[in-house]
C-alpha cells in the first residue's frame, strides 16, 4: 500500500547520496521519476531536480512543472502534456488533500538530496511552458512549521505570496484533517453528500468532505471510526458542523426541509454519535433568537 | 473600526501589569468584559482568566465558557446563558473566520496578563456549566506556529487532541485567508452564492467563501480587490477552484447546465478576470480524457 505522509523515522532535513538511498528511505521510491503515485491513489512524494526550467522554488512554496508530454512516436518528449500518469497523480492528491512528500536535489552537493517535509497541493493549472509544449504546473505550500534552511541551489528567497496577502482579515475555520477512516466513508459514497445526493465533480476526480458526527478532541471525545464519519458536500459540512441541521434516527433531518441520510450497505451510521450530535443542535438552537431553525438552501436567495 | 488580528507594535508573549495597560496596548479594550466584541462585527479579543470553572486551557487549544446568564431581576448571573453579546459576538467570529486575539491572566503573578497570539474559533456548543445552567463554550486553536510556553497558572500541558486524531492522512487543501475586500464582497450579497443563489444559514449568521478570480500569489498574482473577488457557496467554491466551471463574459456559466453570475450594483466583477479564469479553465479542461467538462451538481448521485 502506498504511504503517504511521514515516513517513520526519517524527519525533514535528512540527506541522502543518491536516488537509490532515497528510493531506500522509503521516502520517494522511483529511482529516476519525479513524481511517485497513481492515478488512483494520488501522488505521495516529487522530487525537485533543481534544474528543471518549469520549476520555481521559493522554499515553502513551490510551482512544480509536472510530467512533460511524450510523444509516442519519436519516443521524446516535445508533445504537449495530458492529465494522466504523474500530473494526474498530483490533480488526486489536491482533490483528496493529500500530503505530498518533497525532496530536492542540492545543486551545491552533485547526487545529493535532502527530504524536506511534507507540502499540500494548493493548486494546479495548464500552462505553455519553456519549450511551448502544454506543461501541468502544481503550486504546492509546505505544510508543517519547520522553515527549510534554503531551497534547492542556494537561490535568492524571493517573497513567495503577494504582499496584499498579508493584509489578511479573516481564514476559513474548517481544516479539516482526514484520517484513512475518513477516506473510507467517502469511497464507499463515491464522494457522494449523504444528506443531499450531491457530487463535486472535478477534473481529475470527485471531491467530498468527512464529517465526524460526535466531534474529535475535547471535550466531546467522538472516535475516528467508520460509523462516527459522514460523507458530506462541502455545503452540507458547513451546516452540520454549524449547528444549522441534525439527523433523526430514522434518517430524517431536522431544521432542513428536504432530504434524508443515504445509507450504503457497507457504511453504517452509529445512532449514539447522531444523538449526541441531535443533543448538541438542539441546545446550539435554543436562546438564538427569532431564527431557531437555520434554513438549508431553503430558501434560495437571489440579488 | 474594531481591529482583528495583530495589533501593530504587540508581540504575543508580550505582558501587562493590569487590565487598564492591556486595554491601552488595544490588545483587549474593555477592562472588565472577558470578551471584546460585537453582535455584527464579530470578537477581536478574549481574556482567560485562569480561575473561570469552565474554562479548559491546554496553550495552543482552548475551551472557553461564555458570557453567563443574567437574571434581570435580581441582577445576578445565575441564569441560562443566551446566543447573545458576547457569546455571539464569538459565533460571529466562527462563522466569518475571524481571528481572536487571547490574553491569559498569569496566576502566579497576580494582577499581570500576557498577549498570547491569535485563535481561531473552531467550534462552538451548548454545555451545562458546573452551575447547572447553560453557557455556551468555545474551542479556540492556536494559528500561528510560536508554541506558548507555559499554560496560565503554570497548569501541565495534556495532550488537547485525541490520540486518533494523529493518524492523519489528508488535509482539506483550501485554506482560505480572506481579506477585508473579501468579507466586503460578501456582506454586498448578503452571503449568497454569486452562482447559485445557495445562501448557508447557521446559528449567528451565514457563511460564505471568497473566490478570486484570477489567483492570488505567484504566478497568477491577482489583485486583492472586490472586482476580482466572487462571493460563492463552498460547493460553488470548490468547483471555480477547481476548474469544473467557468463564467462567460456575459454571466452564463461554462461547465454547468445551469445558474448565471448574479452582479449587484455595488458590486461589479473585472471581465479581464473572468477571462484568466476562463483561460485556465479551458487549459485544464482539454486532455482530461473522457470528461471534458465536468458536470457541476446536474447529476444528483444516489446509492
Amino acid at each position: 500500500m502506498r504511504q503517504f505522509g511521514e515516513i517513520e523515522g526519517c524527519v525533514a532535513g535528512t540527506e541522502f547520496s543518491s536516488r537509490a538511498e532515497l528510493s531506500a528511505s522509503g521516502i520517494h521510491r522511483p529511482t529516476q521519476a519525479g513524481i511517485s503515485g497513481s492515478e488512483t491513489e494520488g501522488a505521495d512524494s516529487i522530487v525537485v531536480s533543481g534544474g528543471y526550467e518549469d520549476d520555481e522554488d521559493y522554499g515553502d512554496y513551490l510551482i512544480y512543472g509536472g510530467q512533460a508530454g511524450f510523444d509516442p512516436n519519436t519516443r521524446q518528449q516535445n508533445d504537449d502534456a495530458e492529465l494522466n500518469r504523474g500530473n494526474l497523480a498530483l490533480v488526486v492528491s489536491y482533490n483528496k488533500g493529500l500530503p505530498v512528500r518533497v525532496s530536492r536535489g542540492l545543486g551545491s552537493k552533485q547526487h545529493t538530496y535532502r527530504y524536506d517535509g511534507l507540502y499540500l497541493v494548493e493548486r494546479w493549472w495548464v500552462d505553455r511552458g519553456k519549450s511551448g509544449y502544454r506543461i501541468y504546473r502544481f503550486a504546492l505550500r509546505k505544510i508543517d512549521d519547520k522553515p527549510i534552511s534554503t531551497p534547492a541551489g542556494e537561490l535568492p528567497l524571493p517573497p513567495a505570496s503577494d504582499p496584499e496577502r498579508d493584509r489578511i482579515q479573516s481564514y476559513t475555520t474548517h481544516i479539516v484533517r482526514d484520517t484513512l477512516a475518513a477516506e473510507a466513508v467517502k469511497e464507499a459514497h463515491q464522494h457522494a453528500c449523504q444528506t443531499c445526493s450531491t457530487r463535486i465533480e472535478r477534473p481529475g476526480g470527485a471531491y467530498a468532505q468527512a464529517a465526524h458526527i460526535r466531534p474529535l478532541g475535547r471535550p466531546h471525545n467522538g472516535p475516528d471510526a467508520a460509523d462516527n464519519i459522514l460523507c458530506l458536500c462541502p455545503n452540507c459540512y458547513a451546516l452540520f458542523d454549524g449547528w444549522a441541521f441534525a439527523i433523526e434516527d430514522d434518517g430524517n433531518l431536522i431544521g432542513a426541509l428536504h432530504g434524508c441520510l443515504h445509507e450504503v450497505e457497507n457504511h453504517t451510521v452509529n445512532r449514539e454519535h447522531l444523538a449526541y450530535h441531535r443533543r448538541l443542535y438542539e441546545e446550539a438552537n435554543i436562546g438564538s433568537g427569532e431564527n431557531p431553525h437555520a434554513s438549508r438552501q431553503d430558501t434560495p436567495h437571489r440579488q
